[in-house]
């Protein structure tokens, strides 16, 4: 039975994926350091239901399933408890005094500062997202080289990480011909936000690593994604997965699904016309499921875009009004000026053939998607905060 | 008179920058956090010669030359010391309790961990390696845009960030045409160890703030630096600056001198075929005066590649080989095992037409460079350590 170890376990897309496994029947551990939680306490970001702490959830998972997830809560910055994950060493914070007692098969590296925005609020959180993320990263890097070089290390990265260039967007390499010579790169990446740059110095760090150590890595370039459950944990309030609708940890459609369920018009950052690749939450959990089972070889970094679909925020916005709409709820559109700096009106054609080719089925976004998501929300409509949906963060 | 900041200024390089624009009357403060004399401390890495503290340093100078260089010891990544700097707020180490007036009109920007050996020792100095360069990067680019936007960043960057592609490589950027398309790009960079990815990632935040917040930088990428000394320092022991000639802080033809002066066999890794660019210590110099007269603009991230030859390591050793016999030596070149991870027979064809371009006058490698070299090394023969000379540190 395989082992698989989950770093930032606790997010919005680390927990499902370890419900997901468990449920398959492999063997899975939990890590997490509750950056998400304590960031929303600490920024009055409350999300749209209360989530069970990371214990309660794993004994609500075995009351229902049977089946344990191990949690380990600590700070994965730190090499030791990183490396005593790779050494039979950890001792679990539950199941009380379990020890992990084989080195992970695979593992599912969520474990970053997630938000564009958080990173953009000052110096401090600028640095803490390059810091953390980047140590975590390392140190999971050199704990695989040391211990476990044939685990498979699969990277949540973004298609934020090329920006909006001119040109196609590759799936994560380039050739290029120059002067009449050849050479295949990285396909060339450049952000726009420090986290979404942090996010390129995760991919730098491990090429290094597998082209020096002969590492197994699986970088999926990830878009926005939307939803609030998987299939297996819908049925299961206790079990829902962290939901965000403020501007720093909600992204844009659910943002934007829960400001239409209030009547607060959905804010449009200038023209509107920025185009990004989105994906169902179901389907993030598909593409890890296919790159676990095809797993990357040793020496290779393999690079998944990881989106289904690309769309214009306008067209983001023009879906949920209507759907709104439909479902009589007060829906407008506000174009605002744009705190941020990017890029209103540009090119945008980014190759996602690669996670197709080895088996996942889009699910796309529709109007009975988006009513099941207005339905959803609605029932918690009562504890929605309009106060946090929009702050204006400015780059 | 323009303000010039030195971060890093008690190192290789910085020391004789600072010299440099005090000696031409400029205002001239310094930052360093000693990093660099307790790591050689720590791991017994004696320096050719003993090199008095900074302040005792910038004491001599003034003796010297009756010009005050201002010094603040302290640690860069701290990010309040790093604003204090650009908020007249600073109290320095020497002369005492002396303040800051005023803002640095140019930041001179060495405060890294500077070598690749050294990133490669184990985990936890990779992870500082990473840690320093990038929050000492991220500090100061975020205390020129919210104290100082007008002011010029020179970087020092490295050559290696682009590592050894098999076609030319430019000064930085590169034109890109895919699928009929077009777009200007920073040139595709693949270090080959975590200090070199440390600069590439460096290269990634600045792109970031310039494109942000219209920051001035120059980065320069520059090559492995040999000399002993500059211009304004030769007649003075008590101002040169720091030598190091074992594997971790020497760099290759400082090395090879020392090791032709003890006899110690040149030490050629693998094929000896691994070409790159290199500088005299003299012409760094000029082009950070060049780059600081001509300064790069609000919202531009100006890169110029600072080499003068390019040389493969057998070509070096061969240099150093004759001039040595024809001084009575006893040379020899021994090709060993290469401890390092990196292609030893491959194209190399860097572009480093931008510096020329603004003035500076390349000093070329010659026998009577190393000649005068040989003649320096040789009065110190006597603390030659020939235990440090080569570890074998392994990537």
């Amino acid at each position: 039975m395989k082992n698989i170890l989950i770093l930032g376990g606790d997010g919005y897309l680390g927990w499902p994926t370890a419900i997901f496994f468990s449920s398959k029947g492999y063997n899975v551990t939990v890590v997490d350091n509750y950056f998400r939680r304590n960031a929303c306490e600490n920024l009055s970001l409350r999300p749209l239901y209360k989530i069970p702490n990371l214990i309660n959830r794993c004994q609500e998972w075995k009351k229902k399933s049977g089946k344990i997830i191990k949690v380990i809560l600590g700070d994965l910055t730190d090499p030791e408890l990183m490396r005593s994950l790779f050494q039979k060493k950890t001792i679990t914070s539950w199941p009380e005094e379990s020890c992990i007692d084989n080195k992970p098969d695979t593992i599912v590296h969520f474990a970053e500062q997630p938000s564009a925005p958080y990173s953009m609020t000052n110096y401090k959180n600028a640095n803490f997202t390059i810091s953390n993320n980047l140590l975590v990263t390392n140190n999971l890097m050199y704990a695989v080289k040391d211990f476990s070089p044939h685990s498979h290390i699969i990277k949540l990265g973004t298609m934020g990480e090329y920006g909006t260039p001119n040109i196609d967007i590759e799936e994560g390499w380039i050739d290029i011909n120059h002067n009449g010579r050849n050479e295949k790169f990285l396909f060339p990446r450049q952000a726009s936000s420090i986290y979404h740059t942090s996010k390129i110095m995760d991919t730098d760090l491990l090429w290094f690593g597998v082209r020096a150590w002969k590492l197994k890595v699986t970088d999926l370039m990830q878009g926005p994604v939307y939803g609030f459950t998987t299939k297996e944990i819908k049925n299961n309030e206790k079990l829902y997965t962290i939901f965000n609708y403020d501007e720093i940890f909600g992204t844009i459609i659910n943002r934007f699904v829960t400001q239409a369920v209030v009547g607060y018009p959905l804010t449009v950052f200038g023209k509107g016309e920025q185009k990004r690749g989105y994906i169902n939450i179901n389907d993030t959990i598909q593409c890890i499921d296919k790159s676990f089972s095809n797993p990357a070889k040793n020496g290779e970094l393999r690079i998944f875009n990881q989106i289904t679909q690309t769309f214009s925020v306008n067209q983001l916005a023009e879906m949920i009004y209507e759907v709104g709409r439909e479902l009589n709820y007060d829906v407008s559109i506000k174009n605002i000026p744009n705190p941020r700096i990017e890029n209103e009106d540009h090119y945008y054609n980014p190759k996602y053939q690669g996670l197709k080719d080895i088996g996942v089925k889009a699910t796309l976004l529709n109007k009975d998607i988006l009513k099941d998501f207005f339905i959803h929300v609605e029932k918690y409509k009562n504890n929605i905060d309009r106060d946090i949906i929009f702050k204006g963060i400015k780059w």
